[in-house]
C-alpha cells in the first residue's frame, strides 16, 4: 500500500465581501488529491482536501517541501500495519522533518489541507465516513449523529443597506438555521448597533440567536466601546475583538462582557492554543473556541490542540470551528465537538455540506459515504476532479 | 521617484551541519532586488535582501502577494514627500494589503526579505550606510561604532570529535571572537556536557565566554535536567531551551536557573513578541532576546517589537538579534541592540560581515559605503548580481 502521487492546484474563491480587516477579492484556496494504489470498487483510492477561506492558496510550499517529503519517504514507513491503511501521523511527521519550531501561518494551511485529504484517503480505505472513523478509533464509538450549526454571513460589501442585510438574515432562517452571525467594526459603533438592531428584529428580538465578528479589528479601547454596547443584548457571541494574538487585550475584555466571547481561528498551532487558554482569560463554562483544522496543521494537529484543552480543563463541547465546510464537521460529529460554522451561499463550492443534506432547528446531518463526503457535493467534487 | 521593478530568486544555503531540531542539507534563502529610477552616482539604486537562515526560501509567496502588491500600488503612495526617499512604512502596508491578523510565519519572511531590500535602497538614496541612517532618523544621530559579536557555531555533523569541536572553537579566538555558541540537545546530556567541558577548556576554563542552543528541543524535564547540569558553568546564555511558543515553559524554567537565558528566534511579530515578555519569565535585568527581522516582517515591524520591549521596561540593550549578517548589524549600530550573532563559516554568503572588517576583542565595525553594505562583501554581491 502506498500513495502514488499528490497533485494540488490555486483556485480562485475571489468575492466582493469584506470583513473589517480584508477583502476576498483575490482570495484563493488550494485543492489537493492524494493517489493511493488501493483500491476500493474497482477503483483507485484517492483523497481530496482543501483549506478553509482567508489564508490563500498554498501550492508552492507543498510542491518545494510538503509532498515531495511525503513522496521520498519509504513508503512502508507511512502505512499502519495494524489498520492495514495510510498512517496520518506518519505522513505528518514526514511533511514536518527539517521544519523548525514557531512561526506557524501558511506553511500550517499547506501541511493543513494535505494532511485532510489523508483522512479522506483512510476514511474511504476503511470504507466509513470520516465521523464514523474518528468515533470509533478516538471516542470508543459515540458520534453525535448531527451537528449545530450556525448561518455566518452578513459580510460588508458595496450597496448593502439594513432592508438587504434582513433578507439575507430571513434567508438563512428559512434554511433551517436557527443562529446567524454578521460582520461589525468596518462600520462606525453607531451604524453597527443599527445594522446589529435590525438583524435583532428579523430574529424575533432574541439577541442570544445573533453573533457578531469583529475579526481581530479593534484596540482595547474600542473593543471595550463595542463590549458596553453589545451587552444589552446578550448575543450568542462576540468574537475575536481584537488581535488573535494579543491574549492581554481578550483577558481585560473579559471584566468588561460577561456574555459569551468567542476567537480562535487564526491560532494555527497547538502551543498557539495552549497560550490563547493559558493566558487570554477565556472562561471555559461559556465562551468558545474557533480553531481550524484546515488552516492549523490539520487533524493530527487538531488532536494536539483538543488534547491541550482537555489538559486545561476544557470541554471539546466550547469548539466551533471555523470555516464552514465538510471536514470540520465530521470532527465535529466524530470527535464531541459543540458545532461547525456555516456560510451559506459564499465561499461556494468548498464552504457547505452534502448535497441533499438540509439544515433543520439548527441542526444538520452528515452522509454515509466513506470519507469526508466530497463526492456527495457535486459542484465541489468538480472542482476536486480537475485535480485528476 | 519610483520602483521599477522587483525581482527574486532562491538559492540554496544546503549543509552537512545539523542543530538538535533539523539539518540544513536542504536549506534555501531568497534573494531579492528592488530597483528603483534613482540615480545615484550614475546608475540606478538598486536595493538587496535575502532572510537568515533556518525558514526557507519564500519566492512564492513573493510572487503571488507581496511583489503584485507593492507594483500595483500608486507610485506616489509609496513616497516619503519629506525626505524625497521610499517610504519603507508605506511599502509595508501596501505588502500587508488583505492578510488576515494572526499566523506569523513564512510570509514573515517574504515581507521581511523585500522591506530589507527597500531599506537598503533607501539608505542608498540617501547616501548613507543604514546604521547611519537609523541614528539619525530614530536615535538623534547616536550610533555604535562598534557592535558586540559572538560566533556561533558548534554543530552537530558526522564525524564531528571534541578535539575537531575545540579547533573549530579556538578558531573563533583566533578571529578576534570573545564569546562562542554551541549547539546542545541532539546528544544525550551527559555527551553534550563533555562537549561543553572540552569547549570551557579552550576557554581558558571561563565558562561566561560560552552560550549554548538547544533549538527548542526540550520538554520542560529535560529542559530542567540541563539547567541543573549547566548551572555550575556560569554560562553566557542558555538558548532555546523548550519550544519557542511555549511560554509556561520557559517561565517555570527560570525558577531553575539563575544564570542569563535567551530566546526568541522564532518569535515572528511584535504580538508574539508581546507575549514572550508578558508571560515567558523573561528577566530584562539579564536575559536576552533575539527577534530576528528578517523573519519577522523586516525593520517596520522591527521597530514595533522595540516599542513593546520599551512599553514593558526592557532596554533595547537586550536584543542579541539571531540571523549573524549585515542588516541586523546595521540595526544593532544604529538602533542601540546589544550585539548581534555571527557564524563565521557557515550559511555563506549570507552570513557574515563586509571584507576587510575584522573582528577584535568581541566587536565589528560596520563599512562607510550607503547601504547596508552588501556591495562590501565580494562573495554576497556576485550571488546578488544574479539577479539582476
Amino acid at each position: 500500500m502506498r500513495i502514488v502521487s499528490i497533485r494540488e492546484k490555486t483556485v480562485s474563491i475571489a468575492s466582493s465581501i469584506a470583513n473589517a480587516y480584508i477583502d476576498f477579492s483575490r482570495m484563493t484556496c488550494s485543492t489537493v488529491a492524494v493517489e493511493t494504489d488501493v483500491i476500493r470498487d474497482g477503483k483507485p483510492v484517492i483523497g481530496f482536501g482543501f483549506h478553509s477561506n482567508g489564508r490563500y492558496g498554498q501550492g508552492a510550499l507543498m510542491r518545494e517541501r510538503f509532498i515531495p517529503r511525503i513522496m521520498e519517504a519509504a513508503p512502508e514507513s507511512l502505512i499502519d500495519k495494524e489498520r492495514d491503511n495510510l498512517d496520518p501521523f506518519a505522513i505528518w511527521n514526514a511533511m514536518f522533518r527539517n521544519e523548525k519550531p514557531g512561526g506557524h501561518g501558511e506553511r500550517s494551511v499547506a501541511v493543513g489541507t494535505i494532511d485532510m485529504a489523508v483522512w479522506d484517503a483512510v476514511a474511504k480505505i476503511e470504507g466509513k465516513p470520516l465521523y464514523r472513523l474518528l468515533a470509533d478509533r478516538y471516542r470508543g464509538g459515540q458520534a453525535d449523529d448531527k451537528v449545530f450549526v450556525y448561518a455566518a454571513g452578513g459580510y460588508y460589501y458595496p450597496g448593502k443597506d439594513h432592508a438587504r442585510l434582513q433578507d439575507e438574515m430571513r434567508g438563512y432562517l428559512d434554511m433551517g438555521y436557527s443562529v446567524v452571525k454578521m460582520k461589525i467594526g468596518a462600520a462606525p459603533l453607531k451604524e453597527d448597533l443599527a445594522r446589529i438592531e435590525a438583524v435583532i428584529e428579523v430574529l424575533g428580538g432574541d439577541g442570544s440567536r445573533l453573533a457578531v465578528d469583529a475579526n481581530g479589528r479593534f484596540d482595547l479601547k474600542t473593543a471595550i466601546e463595542y463590549a458596553e454596547a453589545l451587552r444589552a443584548y446578550n448575543l450568542f457571541w462576540y468574537e475575536e475583538a481584537g488581535d488573535p494574538l494579543d491574549y492581554a487585550l481578550q483577558a481585560e475584555l473579559t471584566g468588561h462582557y460577561d456574555p459569551p466571547m468567542a476567537t480562535g481561528e487564526n491560532i494555527f498551532s497547538h502551543q498557539d492554543a495552549r497560550n490563547l487558554l493559558l493566558y487570554g482569560g477565556m472562561r471555559p463554562e461559556k465562551d468558545w473556541v474557533q480553531f481550524d483544522c484546515a488552516l492549523s496543521y490539520g487533524l493530527v494537529e487538531y488532536m494536539r490542540t483538543l488534547d491541550v484543552m482537555k489538559e486545561l480543563g476544557w470541554s471539546t463541547r466550547r469548539v466551533i470551528p471555523h470555516g464552514g465546510h465538510q471536514m470540520s464537521l465530521n470532527i465535529a460529529a466524530g470527535l464531541h465537538l459543540g458545532g461547525n460554522e456555516s456560510y451559506p451561499g459564499v465561499f461556494q463550492p468548498f464552504g457547505g455540506f452534502a448535497d441533499g443534506i438540509t439544515v433543520r432547528d439548527g441542526y444538520v446531518g452528515l452522509p454515509s459515504a466513506p470519507g469526508i463526503g466530497i463526492e456527495q457535493k457535486s459542484a465541489l467534487y468538480a472542482v476536486m476532479r480537475e485535480l485528476l
